[in-house]
């Protein structure tokens, strides 16, 4: 995979006269060259790629990461900065014969641009910022990652399914979140995509509610929206449903959440504007009074990364493309009440999509 | 703290000749305004504050965060964008008599900074670019935080060895580092600081190890790199232990790392050169014959994020300054072998410094 995907970048730097680029964004860095370490924010970067048009490509990391690089990243060679990535750019890129050097605007910080200005100009270099150059590449999955992402929604489903069926009321957020991480790596995940959020009664109202020790009612909502990843892909869930009997106004709420989530199902196909997408979803949502409530855009690409390319919001004009893999996640949350939303991931097909998840909890109405 | 801690901020706003400050890096956020959400990653902010020296300081953010927002920022007004942030900015700014602007260069991305200058352009405003005005103030910590960052240290101490007497041959390093991020929030923690880092025999080499599945045997060098978050506050430990009985050879190498860490800690006081307590660590490791082991800094500033001011490696020129709380954590990594790290946390005193860790595993030789 790693081969057929360099080979691509190096096409599509061709077209663009670049002569090599630096990656810098994390997800980037693994997809292209396997190499999997996580960086602790910007600021603390874990290595980049100098990946030139012809020749061998580098891996530039310090030594902490020497022995991960080199057993993972095959197709690199490793190279190792003591004094810092602009101490080595200005030892090895005269050498290299490049003239143009792209670098990842996205993910450089401001302050790291300037002073890498002033090593290109120094050497007779020209910086050409490029953005999205590597997402764009990575929003289109293979069959083979399509499967191996697969594989992720279905365990991710085992997981929820597992824990879902020891939910009672007495119970912790923390613990419960607790619970779904722990059982991730017992079943093999390399860990969770991203923290998971378990939000009961009005916490759920918190699109983004971090886990509390609030105690579990009956009668109280419960928000799960949870993805671990496998083999590196990531997946990405949410389900909502009730501890207990459901009330007749959560259930008019949910269906109505549930009927927007299959608009924008049906709306998905090559070609389909993301926005137009997002807007099959929130008109339910609008029609049914509720659309105010619906403060997120509808969804996101998912891989390597849990928010990829594209996004599915109200204002991306891009068009989707076959083979992309989305999340579709429409919700309403109402401060004093809480909040509802159903999440399921779709891979783009040229006349529709296909759902990756099977689970149906709180889907089933 | 937070009022306190915005006046001083504005003070050296105005002796700058700046109107604001744009503050989007996460830990200073936080630490200005108590709102804690995180960002997933530099690209998915949760929001930014906007900080005039005059006036109420605003937090902006999205609907996802409103509640969490107005929860926690009780200084701050809390103001949604809808069409992103710059198209919130491009409204509010021009209303508030701002002409010059700082903003954070170091957390601020080259492509986000392209688009901010144009918008400036367009109402005639000056961006001005500044680095580390809040870290500077972060890493100075008051005696109620060391207090704090202390009861997070013994905490994850005492989370540390109810572990470690668990330990033993058969276990895996996954099962360890899930062991330890569950006993840390049962016992009240928010969360690890960090990925937990329990490695295994030649896993141990390499200083950010990821656990795996890797079965312990007798015999195995255990290095375990972990820490807590506690009221916002973190802590940061490092232990090297053999299950069974350590050999001549790990005795000798621990009591070298041991030595080195000692001669640092001894280095430690207010006024001190950040690369010259470096030194006294190195230099001990090098004279040890293991110099070309120990391939990072010897420490970094802890406090409400992991790694802050003030960087402890061989090339800082900086001072330390009585308050700031730094890691003391040498180590050798030999890639056949395994590795040894010992870390400890210590706070700058005016003549010295205190070590906020009382365990002594590993330490006791």
């Amino acid at each position: 995979m790693i081969k057929e995907r360099l080979k691509r970048l190096r096409a599509s730097l061709r077209r663009r006269k670049l002569d090599a680029i630096l990656i810098t964004e994390p997800g980037n860095r693994r997809y292209l060259s396997g190499y999997s370490a996580a960086d602790h924010g910007i600021q603390e970067s874990s290595g980049v790629l100098l990946l030139p048009v012809t020749g061998k490509p580098l891996l530039l990391t310090d030594s902490r990461f020497e022995l991960q690089a080199s057993e993972e990243a095959l197709e690199f060679t490793v190279e190792l900065y003591r004094k810092g990535l602009f101490t080595l750019l200005k030892q090895l890129l005269p050498g290299l014969g490049i003239q143009r050097l792209a670098f990842e605007s996205h993910y450089f910080l401001h302050s790291s641009a300037a002073k890498f200005s002033l090593l290109a100009e120094k050497i007779g270099l020209d910086l050409v910022p490029v953005t999205g150059v590597v997402e764009r590449m990575r929003a289109v999955k293979s069959e083979k990652e399509i499967a191996l992402i697969k594989k992720s929604v279905l365990l991710n489903e085992r997981v929820f399914q597992l824990i879902h069926s020891t939910i009672e009321p007495g119970m912790t957020e923390v613990e419960i979140a607790l619970a779904l991480e722990l059982t991730m790596r017992e079943l093999g995940a390399e860990g969770p995509s991203f923290d998971s959020i378990v939000a009961f009664g009005t916490n759920s109202a918190k699109p983004h509610a971090v886990p509390t020790d609030r105690v579990l009612a009956s009668g109280d909502i419960v928000l799960i929206d949870m993805g671990l990843v496998l083999e590196g892909y990531c997946s990405d869930m949410t389900r909502t449903f009730v501890a207990g009997k459901p009330g007749k106004t959560y259930l008019e709420r949910l269906r109505l959440v549930r009927k927007a989530q299959l608009a924008a199902i049906e709306a998905i196909r090559a070609g389909a504007v993301c926005r137009d997408v997002d807007k099959a979803a929130r008109s339910i949502l609008d029609n049914g009074g509720y659309g105010r409530f619906f403060g997120h855009g509808l969804g996101h690409g998912v891989g390597l990364v849990v928010h990829e390319e594209p996004g599915l919001g109200p204002r991306s004009r891009k068009k989707l493309r076959a083979g992309m893999i989305v999340t579709v996640e429409p919700g309403i949350y109402l401060p004093e009440w809480g909040g509802i939303r159903l999440e399921n991931m779709a891979v783009v097909r040229e006349t529709g999509c296909e759902v990756l998840n099977e689970d149906c909890t709180g889907l089933d109405l």
